[in-house]
């Protein structure tokens, strides 16, 4: 008795704890393990997990302010969400509706649709009117069991417009309860003033924008507390060619920040290559990526970040070949994409559950996707993702017994009571 | 001032009104409309609406007990589950895992899984047991907005087995907030001791089960309340051929029951025709009908209803041609199927999600298809499915000022409130 830690928070007699633990993102056969303790217990204590481990093993080395009985139910990380655009004004409701109708890129963007009119809407927005619309997204993210979030700025387009989202996506991290991993994406397509002229804008990016979100991340709560910035890049046909998106990378690196990618989504000449050459931290989308490059993804230490949500909201029925990846050895992190246009999806569970049914993910990879290698894939992986003492307490109570049912019982949200940064949210 | 009403609830200026009210099932063209009134509001009383039209109209004109402030936020029905298999014993999330690892069919069954192990675990628990899985799964989906159920039985597959089933749902609607519609599934699958013979178990449900079924709903809740009973077979190779499929549905016919098939989810071979002929209230999965019999089907008074979440569940590229079913003039509804195997899901929502994506319903149309058609699939079209004065006081308040969001807005949980009888749900 005399060395009984008296903690916060005990989570108690789970039938499973799963704890997704490992030493870096788990890659290849790895991701196959979720990491289950039956009959498990966690404790926590201000704010971090001090200890997880079999129930009977914990049972006695513990005295907690506060109990949650866990019987009937299973405990997981909180779903960190590696992709996102949570951030932007407007909606595409109409668009989505015209799109069932038939009609095709040309008549949405006529009709006012598309990326250009999210730009619109969101140049339009206030600071206010923005961070109360992404804070309403982020507690449905939040009630979903999403814990950590990257926001993408990328619907301003400029200088300012750029700076008002990455204030915006501060304001979030100090008000919402979500931790925030900020990400500049200046280089998200080409806005109207430099119609038909990528080269120019990306100059732009370059020598304007990207300086100024430099400076601004460096004076920022962020960088105060050792969160990394981002610099990420659409590298398309109609966005950035190689060459573009090379530049606006490596303006990244030299300003600090790590690097991301946006990459074939559509058409594949040679940006995952260009990514490793540059250490990017991950690649994201990978509809089209070849099989040489799959292989030389899975001799890399950058995560692969296919986007399901993004195929299954264009009604699609093709998907990045997510398998493949993961058999070449390459570590799989999933995201919503939440997005207006492409991916109007809050749920990693949603995600799961289409990546399980039509990437072939089993459940154990859907969740260690969703957890370690997605905080990874975000530099969170020594912070979250995983049920492991020093960690944030972001804790997952799921409402069935067994884990699995996070993808098999789908449409509906898996989770009972999300705890985060140890404390119990009432949703 | 003397002429206003005193009303227990009044919906107050909602951004949108969707009614979904229509004379009958929407047919064809109707279904694009979903009946959006501006600015509107719902008076409730009794647990009935009294009154909905635009709130400039109806302010003046009431008083209220309760006023639910509804700007920035649209109103329409309770959605409506027309095809359910909530009632069962087990989950099949080792299933789910050994089929994404590529098991066949055959493997599955010899691991225990398929139907039969949904049948040995109804079989195996009692009537507590099953009541209190199935009532925690109607909790969810009235937290996604479902008001009212169609539940089957069909785990049970003997006389005993199958009034323990009928018995548990007599139970959800008389404990449970949710209004629930039976339906008789005795011809769900051959039983084990009736393994290579369908023959003989046919003869079993229609001479032995059926009667006993039809007993029990003479002096059930149901027959006393005026909800009709519904008897379904799965016609289809392996379960029910047409012969036999025709004698569960005549037997049910006699017996006083109204008439659903489940049929062509995988092989085609007459079963619309036949149950045209019988006037089915419905038939459902409608995967490989041809072209003559939708043409059929849109000249009937047949409601015609695709399970898209059972096509998604398994990983499915092909949807039911439920375009084309419209377009014949056929009425559309849709439900989860929700079920252990094949449709494990609980959300309305995310079936519209899929719906328009993958079978091109408009918003309008797949709300119509939740609500109003639903509602008349399962004999509730003059009490539910709609906002319209003496239905019963089933109204969603959604998150979104748009209706459209539904379907649009992916994943999470469209619903912000739910009114059940004119109840405020806290759910």
């Amino acid at each position: 008795m005399g060395n009984m830690e008296t903690v916060d928070l005990y989570l108690h007699n789970a039938e499973q704890v799963v704890t997704c633990a490992s030493h870096g993102p788990k890659r290849g056969p790895a991701m196959a393990d979720a990491g289950v303790i039956e009959r498990g217990a966690v404790a926590v204590k201000d704010g971090r997990i001090v200890a997880a481990g079999p129930a009977a093993q914990l049972d006695g080395t513990v005295t907690a302010e506060r109990v949650i009985d866990c019987t009937g139910r299973s405990v997981c990380p909180g779903f960190v969400d590696a992709h996102t655009h949570t951030v932007f004004g407007g909606d595409r409701a109409a668009e989505f509706e015209l799109r069932i109708k038939g009609a095709s890129y040309m008549e949405i963007m006529a009709a006012g649709g598309g990326i250009v009119s999210t730009v619109r809407h969101t140049r339009a927005a206030s600071v206010d009117e923005l961070a109360r619309s992404a804070a309403a997204r982020l507690d449905e993210m939040l009630a979903l069991g999403t814990t950590t979030v990257e926001i993408k700025t990328g619907y301003g387009l400029s200088a300012s417009d750029e700076l008002k989202m990455l204030q915006v996506i501060e304001g979030l991290d100090r008000d919402h309860p979500c931790d925030i991993v900020p990400t500049f994406l200046g280089a998200h397509a080409v806005p109207p003033e430099f119609e038909g002229d990528a080269e120019a804008y990306t100059r732009c990016v370059v020598e304007e924008i990207l300086p100024e979100a430099a400076a601004w991340y460096a004076s920022s709560r962020f960088a105060e507390r050792g969160v990394p910035m981002y610099v990420d890049v659409f590298c398309e046909d109609h966005a950035f060619d190689l060459d573009q998106s090379r530049r606006v990378l490596e303006a990244g690196i030299e300003a600090g920040f790590k690097t991301k990618i946006h990459v074939d989504q559509f058409n594949s000449f040679g940006g995952v290559a260009m990514a490793l050459e540059l250490g990017a931290a991950s690649v994201d989308h990978l509809d089209v990526t070849d099989r040489a490059e799959i292989e030389a993804l899975g001799e890399s230490g950058t995560i692969a970040v296919p986007l399901p949500a993004v195929n299954f909201n264009l009604g699609m029925t093709d998907y990045a070949d997510a398998r493949a990846m993961m058999d070449s050895g390459a570590a799989v992190a999933l995201a919503t994409d939440l997005n207006p246009g492409s991916a109007p999806c809050p749920s990693m569970p949603a995600v799961m559950a289409i990546a399980c049914r039509y990437q072939r993910l089993t459940p154990a990879e859907a969740l260690n996707a969703s957890t370690i290698n997605a905080a990874h894939a975000i530099g969170e992986g020594e912070e979250a993702g995983s049920i492991e003492a020093g960690k944030r307490a972001d804790i997952l109570v799921l409402k069935a017994a067994d884990y699995r049912h996070i993808p098999y019982f789908f449409g509906g949200n898996p989770v009972q009571t999300v705890i985060k940064r140890g404390r119990v949210m009432s949703l």
